[in-house]
């Protein structure tokens, strides 16, 4: 017997002409990166879209041929998410905070093809662009940009291409969509390709944790490309809601701006991003305010509780989430369950404080070697270990590799992790940021979150230092809030309760911020590297 | 170059071990046909659906083999929709309320190997009981009923199953995992195939069109032998809401108070129930009221647009809907996009009033002959057609019908709509109701709406009545509020100024209910039998 269902793909190309036929005056609003604000709506970004497509399709795109993206957050950008897959390319966005060693690796590694590229962004090609082997580069002028001499003007691709549609090349829902590389904190960066089924199906379960309504009005705050943008553009795209982009703007400033001015009720980042907004929300509790009800998807590193309870105090729903490139975006959330309901709100807090449960197709295990999984009591500690239909089962043009697949067929995250009875994980650190001091195993990010929860403390991040008694112990750094002189006596009061002795960091280092990586968490490497013989030296001194 | 994404299935299978690894405690409550409520959670439930699996594996069910239900909606029928999908088997529930010949027909025509019956409902199979070929029967004993000997036990069937389950059968999302017959009011009824593809695909739709969080509290009122529930089940499998059943119980009191007592915050059904609960609501504003902000998802015939002014005056939300058994379940939705927000309130209340835009990955048009679609002027009058990864592309065991499928390869719904520039599809009626006076096309729906908005009108049909000089001419059916005395003149007097004057109705029969079919819906044909000689005797006479 046969199911008497349509054989009807899952594409890309089906949410263009959605979007295109059903909410063509949604509003899509771009902060550019000369301040300026650009405003359009989805008829006219999904017309030029369907124009992207028929023009690489003139210029003899051929399915599979990697176009690369190095853009901003903006309706360019969003035009490419929707019409280089229709044209059945693979998107390529490039992590503009690479450096230009890396970008290099990357399109050459990808072999992407054609490569369209902001003005603002387009000093960041010409440090590789003598290096790699595009086709045709094309240039989004932005705002009052110009398209410089030598290069391909993106608007004159489009015009080519503003004849009626033809029609989408036959599209297979598991043919590449796109494709992102890690940041790779060791090791090349390597390469995810995603299906136009990996993608659609990622965009519903994110609608779902998000609880996404056309109603909304949603500012990515995440990268285009950095992991799909955690899939806003096809979220928008599915569900007809309204866009904001904050272009290159990332400053407290000008996010709670976008947010008032634009009715922003939905956005995502990373908690560093959340945090300093919430330290200006704070400071000026007059003036700023974000919208009551307005929910943050925040994922990327953990969200420490404080975070979570300061944002209730402002009206604002912090959903805590946990994600790789590797699972396309976000692969659990901290949902609560209806029977959460009594409990006491200290637990609920602590609830929160997790990385929570799968995503619906997501299946997770908290493992130890062999794929058994620990024990569900929220102390066994284990790899987090997970897969799906939009979990990455390989690296382009890598083989197949033990150190980040499981025999029997699970992405290893590299996340420390333990799962309780209800099946909320909680990472308890990257396998390479726990500290193993004496033989024994001490959590970073319990330390860093205790050590935030310090009202006047802004930023944290705790990493192991070489020790020449105990291996490893840790050290902490601290971003004081402005005006406070918080000291290092007060913090280790602060936190003295809440550990065992041998836990608390050996030293507070106060810095005037933590090191960013590209895509905008705590870079905990570089203070590895930088601060590597903190204890080695002084033993010796 | 390939995705590097996991080949991973949508399968139901996935949904019941979610629902148990992460919603144990999501209850589930049953009123019973004996009016007793029956308690459980999805932890016991899953745990009960997995022994149903393990149990019709080991009684040797076959990839594809179909397992009837006759059950009234409850817990049972919930283990039903997991286990028997699971095992590989296709879940075939059978319509309660159809005339013993067509049950016959439907289980013949289907080939049911298995069938789970509740005890409610046994009397009704004893009825085809010797008509039909069975391997086995299972009783599911209701509350405190018993199984009549010369019967097997449902309990006795998970008894076998229940030792920890071996692990489920490899599933291929295109397997069958369900069946629903139309209840075709010409002709045969038709079965519809689903596969674990279509299902999961339709069950995020929904959730999306529903808005559906974990938060809400579910009452399915549409029977789930009717288009698999509109998905509730896996919905609540999905995202881990709570569940509410009324067995056989749509009577307002019992909905009233079962949502209630419940804390109900989304419902489904057709509209007649609603209007019924509506009536009883009115009647008792002191005592009856339903949670504010609950939202009724409705479908199955058009909803008035007097029924959404007065939900909304309640608190409550309408969605309209419009679906078919063989799109699995709800194929559009009217739902507002967010740039309708500065329209007029009565233009947004006649945007509600029409069926709206297609879910996510529904395709629909509104065409001719040929599958020329018509103007989107709100006026041009077509057939509803759609396609998509949930419509059916044919019949079981049937040959294709160019009466129910375009050459282009679209479902045609058999509906007369028109479809506006905004993309709303406004069914003006079903192709058999539009009535054709002296070569022109008058619409029964809206002359219904029309009557159905005066204040002591409960139920308003309009049928096409044969006339001897027109043709066909409309004739009303109007059953008053209780304790009304309205009168055929007050609801002319009501209706003149809306329509032309040939459209009219040419007479008015007080009558105390619509009839109705075993979905629920009015039955126009019924009307149409009874009354088919009522202008043509007169004129005669």
């Amino acid at each position: 017997m046969k199911s008497t269902m349509m054989h009807y793909p899952l594409t890309i190309a089906h949410l263009l002409e959605r979007a295109n036929r059903y909410f063509p005056g949604v509003e899509v609003v771009s902060l550019l990166p000369d301040k300026s604000l650009h405003r359009t709506d989805l008829g006219r970004l999904t017309t030029r879209a369907r124009a992207l497509c028929q023009a690489l399709l003139g210029a003899g795109l051929k399915p599979g041929d990697r176009v690369a993206t190095l853009m901003w957050n903006h309706y360019a950008h969003f035009e490419a998410y929707l019409g280089i897959p229709a044209a059945g390319g693979v998107l390529h966005p490039l992590n503009a905070r690479l450096h230009h060693g890396d970008l290099e690796y990357i399109v050459n590694h990808a072999e992407d093809r054609f490569l369209i590229v902001d003005s603002a962004l387009l000093p960041r090609f010409e440090e590789v662009k003598d290096k790699v082997n595009l086709e045709r580069v094309f240039v989004a002028a932005l705002g009052d940009a110009s398209v410089p001499a030598g290069y391909e003007n993106y608007e004159d691709l489009l015009a080519q291409g503003s004849d009626a549609l033809a029609g989408y090349p036959q599209l297979d829902e598991y043919q590449p969509s796109g494709m992102c590389y890690t940041s790779g904190t060791t090791g090349r960066p390597r390469g995810v390709v995603y299906s136009h089924r990996s993608t659609i199906i990622h965009t519903y379960d994110v609608c779902l944790a998000g609880g996404i309504r056309p109603s909304d009005v949603g500012l990515p705050i995440v990268p285009m490309f950095h992991a799909l943008a955690w899939v806003w553009p096809y979220i928008a795209a599915l569900v007809g809601a309204k866009t904001v982009f904050a272009g290159p703007h990332t400053d407290p400033e000008s996010i709670i701006e976008l947010c008032r001015a634009e009715g922003v009720t939905f956005a995502s980042g990373v908690p560093t991003v959340w945090l300093r907004v919430l330290e200006a929300l704070q400071a000026a509790p007059e003036q700023a305010r974000l919208r009551p009800g307005m929910r943050l998807l925040i994922a990327g590193s953990a969200v420490p509780e404080s975070l979570l309870r300061a944002y209730d105090a402002l009206g604002v729903e912090v959903i805590h989430s946990w994600g790789m490139t590797e699972v396309t975006s976000c692969g659990t959330a901290a949902i609560l369950k209806p029977y959460f309901k009594d409990l006491p709100e200290d637990e609920r807090y602590r609830l929160r404080a997790k990385q929570g449960y799968p995503l619906g197709f997501v299946e997770a295990r908290v493992a130890v070697e062999g794929g058994k999984p620990v024990a569900p009591d929220g102390q066994s500690i284990g790899e987090l270990q997970v897969r799906g239909p939009y979990v990455s089962g390989s690296y382009f043009k890598m083989a197949p590799d033990a150190e980040k697949f499981t025999a029997d067929g699970w992405l290893r995250s590299g996340d420390v992790a333990t799962v309780d009875r209800e099946g909320f994980i909680k990472i308890t650190d990257r396998s390479k940021d726990l500290i193993k001091s004496g033989g024994e195993w001490i959590s970073s990010v319990d330390l860093e979150n205790a050590i935030m929860a310090h009202p006047d403390v802004a930023e944290a991040a705790v990493i192991a230092a070489p020790h020449p008694q105990w291996d490893e112990r840790p050290l902490a750094f601290v971003v004081p809030k402005q005006g406070s002189t918080v000291t290092a006596d007060d913090i280790r009061r602060f936190i003295a309760d809440k550990f065992a002795k041998w836990w608390l960091p050996d030293d507070y280092v106060f810095i005037d911020a933590i090191p960013r990586s590209s895509t905008g968490k705590f870079s905990k490497l570089t203070l590895r590297e930088r601060y590597q013989s903190y204890f080695t030296s002084r033993a010796r001194g």
